[in-house]
């Protein structure tokens, strides 16, 4: 009975039977596992370098080609010989989930005990049983601790889950396109496949393994997800110039528009591979998966992990959208773990980790965080960076601004550097002795960076908010050259002061004798060399602060002025005499 | 046969019978239709104060409750005396939809020519057979023009199909929450909806009317139509706190999670009024409804149109977006007909427009629109609004900038105002005999007083464009004392002297000499009264112009500055000596 349906042959599969009973975490148990799973690339000698990939609602463990002659995998942009997850590295397990039907027990096994498959009796399960049965088989294995879980989707939340059952199991957890919970309208959208389905007349109440299988049903089910995994933006690129051309198929089903025509042929595909109630019992658990409603919940129930995280998010996906994903990581943020994020920009929709166009800069964070969880024993090639020497840096040469920062710096101190950029300074202080470190950037590219850097780096806009910080989690929080971008100034300093004990602020100074003259005399918004160049329409600043402004502002709002270094960057003299006038930047320690 | 399902009765619907043969837009032909509609209020003398409106997919001719005693109707919000849509002013007709199954000739009506119904025999119909439908019945109440046709959704490509196919019997026409074509996403929900009418097997190729009705199909293509009619958002609200506590229902349908039987409950519900032919009829219909995929189609396809048009679209639909719907509004600006555009901010998705909570700022817009409409014989209540006396009016009594701006204006010339706010300006411009005139602002509520004014407006964001307006589509293009707010300032200089022949452009001169002082002296962000009265850290400016500066960037840009008029509103006086030191504001005229 083990997946009846298979198209792509498990030939490199194994199995094995677990035949301690599992209890359940909705009730019931099972008496005995059946394990279908396959491995790539070879364990080392210190059983350091697995790495357990997690499969999606409709996956299975053929996770990648085995060699040229094998079928293709689901995955086969990222795992492989070279690729992100190096099988020439790493050793990599992937297994059938629990429920599935493709070679673990699921309501298509025979009950044990009896003579029929489960069918509708398999019992509920949830994503923790899922995990329960992938660690049994990792005990199996003689794997003390997996340097990653990765996982997208219903992957996700079982990379989620082994971080928070397993913590010692678990070095590092990368988690794709996932959230604490489903919402309410992917809930939805799944409650009438699992009803399209059991309204099959061929359904009979899940036991219709002995005649036809409710094929429509399940059909209908895989279509409509097949929408919701998918982006109005790339279905009207695919469909929109042919509209009324299907494909020319053969299906039972409507096909008078072309993205008709398409569903009907994902939807005739699937049934051939996909059993009914495994449908219904992952996507049921899918849906079951809930790491709490309100904040506090989803923070107690991520307490427990203690490895590393990176999450990936993709814009376009609206099923589990980054605002989902930002959630899971606010929380882990608000407890001080170790968490990085970025969210990539993206055209395909939630199917967008699966696509290779929509993965490059993924595929890349992947496989820099993979080899800096390695440790030393890994070289990280990362392109190499020269200096900052960019509109945007006051300095031509070098960034004279961090030699002042690094004055006003404790020794040691822990320290969130708010537009961090590539992490070229988080990485000074690293080499310090600094820690812990926090990046927040608003570039996709520059996350990718600190990512490759072994820098934590959250992927934000400082304009929106860093309230998910906790209150004076950092000694530092560090603002370099940033303020003059920012609208909303009077929320960023008041955060900066919240989140740290001490905030260290550098801008330019609008104020500056040659600016002000300029203006007086020529009448134009003057303009000098560093982050004043630009023209009044086009420059990317947003604010001209001076250094007496910005005093006023800090005394209104109760933030105290520590200390403050004031510099003429020409000369690269420090200036004590009427800074206001005589220096064009300014770095201050504020606390409240 | 006529709607064997019916709950509300629609006792006050009248039938009339159009003999004539009904030659269908894609091939094929009814012999006669049966039209079931209902009216309220009282058709005047000159039979000019006729609305038609047109009901969505789902919907039947019982807009409105006719008294006390009368079952509820679907926009009671907006129809009924006092209401909106005023019965006690306006004659108000509805009828059932041709394809429908509440009265008018449907699947569910026997072939005259036959003994049995037509069941899915029943020719694939269009939209623009609906409106031929309700023109013969307009025809024969003997009403030659309509003072407006309004619908939404499926109602609302009735309404523009109208103002396409019988420019002569529309004077306005609105539109609400539509688009020229539905999305490929749109599309594929219908498709699944489709499916699973067919695939129920009491569907019976459509000839079930002699037995059960595929009421398991018809109610799962309700529950995911239903989805799409919700937003993210409102489903989160409504479903979240209780995910996993159901109504108890007795239903056949999943009712684990809360939102499940609440779809149940949508689903039982709708079987039992709706016939599952009409369903797949009128959803065909709305799927085929194509106004073409590329903007110089849409624009053929508009171009007879001779009414003056408002188009509604709500923030939180998904199904018809905003920008469906501006799409619309794009290609009759581009053909400068008479078109306003509002988007409503809304919570509840696409059913925002029959929801009294979204309609709020709508309802005004319609009550006023049509209240503009009828011409002079209604009087328009809008709130008596004070003069401009804002922090961005630059003057504290009066708004000295628009005389020098009349100076400026060659008499009787078009004109469109970017940013213009209620609509003052334009309203004095028309009082002096301008026409066309057209604004562009981005507040709603600005936009709703607008159209309470009867002028013409676009709700747009001048950062984002405006390109939709055709070159020289006006004789001038006003931006008062909007410059410094913009960030984008010479895509929008290039804008508005490519859309008119002459561009005036006022704004507060920066470089007016006590700001030089104040800056030279002080060291900070120089301020004054009027637009430049902000702090450095909390100025909605984003651009501070001096008058040199935009000298040169119109040079730079190959604009000519034809006039200019600066003044120091402080006394009132023209500047002619060195007007950037001494002039706190500009006007000028520019062209190409």
């Amino acid at each position: 009975m083990d997946d009846p349906q298979s198209t792509s042959s498990l030939r490199h599969a194994q199995t094995w039977v677990s035949r301690e009973p599992l209890q359940l975490e909705n009730g019931g148990h099972l008496p005995e596992i059946s394990v279908c799973f396959e491995t790539w690339g070879e364990l080392n000698q210190e059983r350091t370098n697995t790495i357990l990939v997690c499969h999606a609602l409709s996956g299975d463990s053929h996770v990648a080609r085995h060699d040229e002659s094998d079928d293709p995998g689901w995955w086969d942009i990222l795992v492989g010989p070279g690729k992100p997850i190096d099988t020439s590295s790493y050793f990599v397990i992937c297994s059938n989930v629990l429920g599935g039907c493709r070679g673990t027990t699921g309501p298509n096994f025979s009950d044990p005990n009896g003579d029929s498959p489960y069918g509708a009796n398999f019992p509920v399960i949830s994503v923790r049983d899922m995990v329960e049965v992938q660690k049994r088989l990792i005990d199996h294995l003689g794997i003390r601790q997996l340097l990653n879980v990765i996982g997208g989707s219903l992957g996700g939340s079982q990379a989620i889950t082994w971080g928070i059952q397993h913590p010692a199991s678990v070095q590092t957890c990368l988690v794709l396109a996932a959230s604490a919970r489903l919402s309410s309208q992917g809930i939805a959208f799944d409650v009438v496949g699992r009803n399209a389905i059991r309204h099959d007349p061929r359904f009979e109440n899940g036991q219709y393994y002995d005649g036809p299988s409710p094929e429509a049903g399940l059909a209908l089910a895989r279509m409509l997800a097949h929408i919701t995994y998918l982006s109005d933006e790339s279905m009207r690129a695919k469909f929109d110039p042919t509209r009324l051309q299907p494909r020319s198929i053969e299906t039972g089903f409507e096909s008078v528009f072309s993205v008709g025509s398409y569903l009907a042929y994902q939807g005739d595909r699937f049934v051939e591979r996909f059993d009914a109630n495994s449908y219904i019992t992952l996507s049921t658990a899918m849906d079951l998966f809930d790491l709490g409603e309100k904040d506090n919940t989803l923070q107690g129930a991520l307490s427990p992990a203690t490895c590393q995280w990176l999450f990936l998010s993709f814009t376009s996906d609206w099923l589990y959208p980054p605002s989902a994903s930002r959630r899971l990581v606010d929380a882990l943020v608000a407890q001080s773990k170790s968490v990085s994020y970025c969210e990539i920009e993206s055209h395909a929709g939630h199917d967008s980790f699966l696509l290779e166009d929509n993965m490059q800069l993924g595929g890349q964070m992947i496989a820099t965080f993979l080899a800096n969880a390695g440790g030393e024993n890994r070289t990280i090639s990362i392109a190499n960076e020269p200096r900052v020497d960019e509109p945007t840096s006051i300095f031509h040469t070098q960034r004279l601004d961090y030699d002042m920062i690094l004055r006003l710096m404790p020794s040691r101190a822990s320290v969130v550097d708010l537009g961090c950029g590539n992490g070229e300074l988080l990485s000074i202080l690293r080499e310090r002795g600094h820690t812990p470190l926090l990046g927040i950037e608003r570039d996709q590219a520059e996350v990718a960076k600190c990512v490759a850097r072994g820098i934590e780096v959250l992927h934000a806009d400082l304009n929106k908010g860093i309230a998910a910080l906790p209150n004076q989690s950092f000694e530092i929080a560090l603002l370099s050259q940033t303020l003059q971008s920012i609208v909303g100034v009077s929320d960023v300093l008041n955060e900066i002061v919240r989140i740290a004990r001490l905030g260290i602020v550098s801008f330019p100074n609008f104020a500056h004798r040659p600016l002000r003259e300029m203006f007086m005399k020529e009448g134009r918004l003057p303009k000098e060399e560093g982050l004043y160049a630009y023209d009044w329409h086009n420059t990317p600043n947003r604010r001209f602060p001076s250094i007496l402004d910005f005093q006023e502002l800090c005394k209104q709002r109760g933030i105290f002025i520590e200390q403050a270094i004031y510099v003429d960057s020409q000369t690269g003299t420090e200036i004590t005499d009427n800074p206001n006038l005589n220096a064009d930047i300014a770095v201050m320690a504020l606390s409240r």
